[in-house]
């Protein structure tokens, strides 16, 4: 059967007060407001598996260590379990700050008020909360009370809670605090709200240091949160002596509107906050304590909260609730500081390099796109943000190749290793992991060896033969300007070979020997850096070539403790790539002889066993090469 | 390292707008925005492991059934993958509805936009969507373009898709629509954003019947939703010839409050909503579809999509998105029409009863405390809305008992049932199942198999020995106010026994019979209603006992066709218990003979074997008991 055409009839529409002068909108939160973690009550009870007595103790311990001073420990009258536990706080010493509240929760009928206060007898802090429904739908289907009715049990219960607390002497080891519930505010009307408030506020007489407690709680969501805000100011505008009552929230998630419904009832007045780590409570949950936390926090206003280790908090609340945080739960969950599209990851790359280029410390202002909050702010790892699936682009991979082989891969490098990440997390048809990425990386550019080309000894030289003129008298001849000539012994498939070649550079000279064994390639880009500092320092190189008149192109990644080596090796991971992208072609004619293996390569050998091939010296090497490589020599 | 204890040098509070004349907080949402659903978009390309091609179109279908008209399919320019899905959906016959538009993402670069558009062409309707990055942060750290760039980009784009689709003669098969998303627009200049999307207006030329679609994506969340809201409303007031331009929403949920933002935002005048099914997307996610869809329902209004079958959705959007809706998702969460709590399952209880009291049928006006949907609209079952663990009270486990052996538990039964079943809770420190619930209740009061009491045979005749007076000439005499006696063969820890009792009624009588046998309980609470209707009928009897003298109650029930026996089986249920509560007590003194095994018990024998204790006749049986018990001997 399918959802009615017409729901209007079976649902009506919650109606919005008249309350056109409302403040709340223009207001903003500006300090934190009282919270109070209700965990251990609303949240235990509505646990398919509630938290035996150990798991309530740790859950306790934690959040008076996260910073809460008001925590709702147990509906003592309900359960023998809320009873002990309660009394084991108050009864073993040390196990309750001297500043943290125990509150415990009763429905407002005698004999289980008595038996509530008992459980707390003897506590430093203790605040009772009872709760009356007052809306028509809970008073007609469940209690069948007339407004006047529900008045008089509420002041009644406030009045036998005065008696055997605050009034009692024989109590007067406990500072004691006083909640009333109306239930479900958000569906009563605000006129009764404020006058059974009125009513309890006589019974208790509050005063201005010790307020009494009006929670105000959305128990069932029931309109947009803009609506739970007017009924707040409604309440705050109207409540007699307001300098002696804390106005607190208890939103519900069943729209899914409950962080924003607390966030702008604070706005409207409202000065505490009931609820549970991510969400936890009856059905969709109570607001979530952590992301509004988190949220006072980006904007620039201390929680009093510390959640500094997040992930201690996550896995002590799965633990106990055996429930998941959703990896979509904001700040906590795990996806959520993860870019997996190729335009986030590129311009999350771009926001931390600036940052760390504009030398930003740890608390100075953070401004990355797409991340409103700084991980390590959470005690996350900037390593987990960036994570590679087949959706990714360049700048995924290349921010992993980046964290973990600490190589700055240029642009082209960029787009040509994506290709290759992508195919393989198409054929895997799942996310990559960062060690199946820089070992897919290490494989393609032959960082750990190559499969055809390896140098086994070289020199370059400067090309004295073609000096253009004699020195000055007095002068010894200046090399800068002359040709460089390589000459080394480079194994192609395993069998070594004397090359020679002539060129600007240690890579032209070297790319004009590979072509007499008939590696055409021109190089087309080129870009070069350190990693690491001091005696550790190593050279990176990547190079981009095209095979000789065609549109091909290779790039190869040289990476070593000698920089002109390192250029080397990325020009033969290049020649590499060539030769494997067309396979069945013979590298080395057969006319040509092999070397034997020898340690000791006589440089000054005549003209190479394989002449350098003079009309290809000229091969388009852009103006920047020819900048490093002279640089490259004079290292 | 804690949390910085002042973060607002960090972390700078969102500058509110100055918008004092708001208007969207005295607006409702009346009706339905048109939807566009970007699950194979934004959702696919946020998850750890992508859909494949099969998923893409098995989820694609589900949309088009549920009444989706608008589904962004793809990133056609940034994959192969989705390139390919896209063709797939225009080349398939009869894959893509007439009324379905297919939206398609590309950024502004023209070879981009090109591929973009050529992997539609050929659809009924396209719609490009083009997005530009046009906050501070964005053009300062990703792009380096000044405002006047950015608006000269955008517009050339525009400009680019307007002469390759609407004004390209050989695109005229398809009717084509376009959208623009200015990036982050949470984050930009409101002026700025207006400026912008003026310039991309001017180069599109939309009209009233084919509005230009202006997307105004909360990309990150940034603020408290009114701000959203009031950014929304600035617009909606600012752009010219609004009438040409349908305002969309794209809010995602990095601070909770994305469902909010995107309602607020409904107020403040916007027409469209995108967004993902349970929220799926970057990081904490897109708006959640079905969230805003239900949220329209709950208050009357038609969304025009179809969650009937909400948990057939959630197996295909668990499947494809490899991610599971959290079971305090609003609606379609595991936990959220379940209750644990015993207030909450007491309250529903009585709002399913008084519904079916007042003979409400399923779409009559719903008010069922703590549910603000009748879970059949979304296709789930009452059965599964109270749930119940060690803190349920005794409201949960007679809905069990109702909905499962529909026995309709009295109170007090319902209080000593359920600490029968919290023990077990507790022992298994886990929820019970309701099989096991209403195992439990069967051998607690002995449905199946009554371990030391069983009946063999009886009669209840009127004690016509003790008639008051001979019946008037003519008449018959007149029983009713006869003392009743029963006579019996019961079976005693397998022994049978034939019993003899005078009583007001067959329970009395019994009970003073069984006073003979050291069974001595006196009847407190009685309580007796049919089950099921017709031929079928069985009669339910719970008894409630005190152990004569002395505080110790006990619950016996009965079940049976013969409503007689029904009340006899219930008072022995009690009967063994009492005997089982006191274990080592004898019940029956070894002087009393056993009957053998009689079919043809003599009823007319004289004075019972075991006399009637006739001192004890005047048991303190309720007035209603004997009420009801002559209304059981009338039947």
């Amino acid at each position: 059967m399918p959802m009615l055409k017409d729901p209007s009839k079976k649902y009506k529409k919650f109606p919005p007060l008249n309350l056109p002068d409302r403040q709340w909108p223009s207001k903003t939160i500006d300090k934190a407001p009282r919270w109070l973690a209700t965990d251990l009550r609303d949240g235990n009870q509505s646990l398919v598996d509630p938290m035996n007595g150990d798991q309530k103790w740790q859950y306790f311990q934690m959040l008076c260590e996260l910073g809460y001073k008001e925590i709702e420990v147990s509906f003592p009258s309900a359960s023998q379990t809320d009873f002990d536990f309660t009394r084991r706080l108050i009864e073993t010493p040390g196990a309750v700050p001297d500043d943290v509240w125990l509150q415990v929760l009763s429905p407002c009928r005698e004999d289980l008020i008595r038996r509530t206060v008992e459980s707390v007898k003897g506590a430093k802090k203790a605040l009772i909360h009872i709760y009356l429904a007052t809306s028509d739908c809970f008073r007609r289907i469940v209690f069948g009370f007339t407004e006047e009715e529900s008045i008089e049990l509420a002041s009644r219960c406030a009045a036998l809670v005065r008696s055997l607390t605050k009034d009692d002497p024989s109590q007067s080891g406990t500072e004691w605090a006083f909640e009333f519930s109306p239930e479900t505010f958000s569906d009563t009307s605000p006129e009764f709200v404020v006058r059974i408030c009125e009513a309890v506020k006589k019974a208790w007489e509050p005063t201005v240091e010790n307020p009494i407690i009006f929670n105000l709680p959305a128990t069932v969501e029931m309109a947009t949160p803009n609506i739970y805000a007017d009924q707040i100011e409604y309440f705050c505008r109207h409540i007699s002596e307001r300098e002696k009552i804390c106005v607190s929230l208890h939103p519900h998630n069943d729209r899914g509107c409950a962080v924003a419904a607390a966030e702008l009832a604070q706005m409207a007045g409202a000065d505490r906050v009931e609820g549970c780590l991510f969400g936890n409570g009856e059905r969709t949950g109570n607001v979530d304590l952590v992301t509004l936390a988190l949220n006072l926090y980006t904007q620039g206003v201390s929680p009093n909260i510390d959640f500094s280790d997040l992930n201690k908090v996550i896995k002590v609340v799965e633990e106990c609730n055996k429930i998941e945080v959703h990896p979509r739960a904001p700040y906590g969950g795990s996806l959520v500081v993860c870019a997996f599209s190729g335009s986030h990851q590129d311009a999350i790359k771009k926001g931390f390099q600036m940052r760390e280029k504009e030398g930003k410390t740890y608390d100075d202002y953070w401004q990355v796109p797409y991340l409103p909050l700084d991980p390590k702010d959470i005690g996350r790892d900037y390593q987990a943000v960036i994570r590679v699936n087949s959706q990714s682009g360049k700048g995924g991979a290349a921010w992993i190749i980046q964290q973990h082989l600490h190589l700055d891969l240029p642009r082209g490098l960029q787009v040509a290793f994506a290709k290759v990440v992508q195919k393989m997390a198409d054929e895997k048809g799942r996310e990559l992991l960062p060690t199946e990425i820089t070992e897919l990386f290490k494989s393609t550019y032959f960082l750990s060896s190559n499969p055809r080309f390896n140098i086994v000894d070289y020199s370059i030289s400067p090309d004295r033969s073609a000096s253009p003129a004699p020195p000055a008298p007095g002068k010894t001849q200046d090399t800068k300007n002359l040709m460089r000539v390589f000459e080394g012994v480079i194994a192609i498939d395993g069998k070594e070979y004397t090359l020679r070649g002539r060129g600007n550079g240690p890579i032209s000279s070297l790319a004009n020997a590979l072509r007499t064994v008939g590696v055409d390639l021109d190089v087309q880009d080129y870009k070069e850096h350190a990693v690491g500092r001091g005696r550790e320092v190593k050279a990176a190189t990547y190079i981009e070539c095209t095979a000789s008149g065609t549109e091909q192109k290779v790039w190869g990644v040289g990476f070593h403790e000698d920089v002109v080596q390192s250029s080397l090796i990325a020009l033969l991971s290049a020649a590499s790539n060539f030769v494997l992208s067309r396979q069945g072609t013979p590298i080395v004619p057969r006319s040509i002889p092999q070397r034997t293996l020898s340690q000791d390569l006589d440089l000054n050998a005549p003209d190479g066993i394989v002449a350098a091939n003079g009309t290809k010296t000229t091969a388009r090497v852009p103006d920047i090469i020819h900048a490093l490589e002279a640089k490259a020599d004079e290292m």
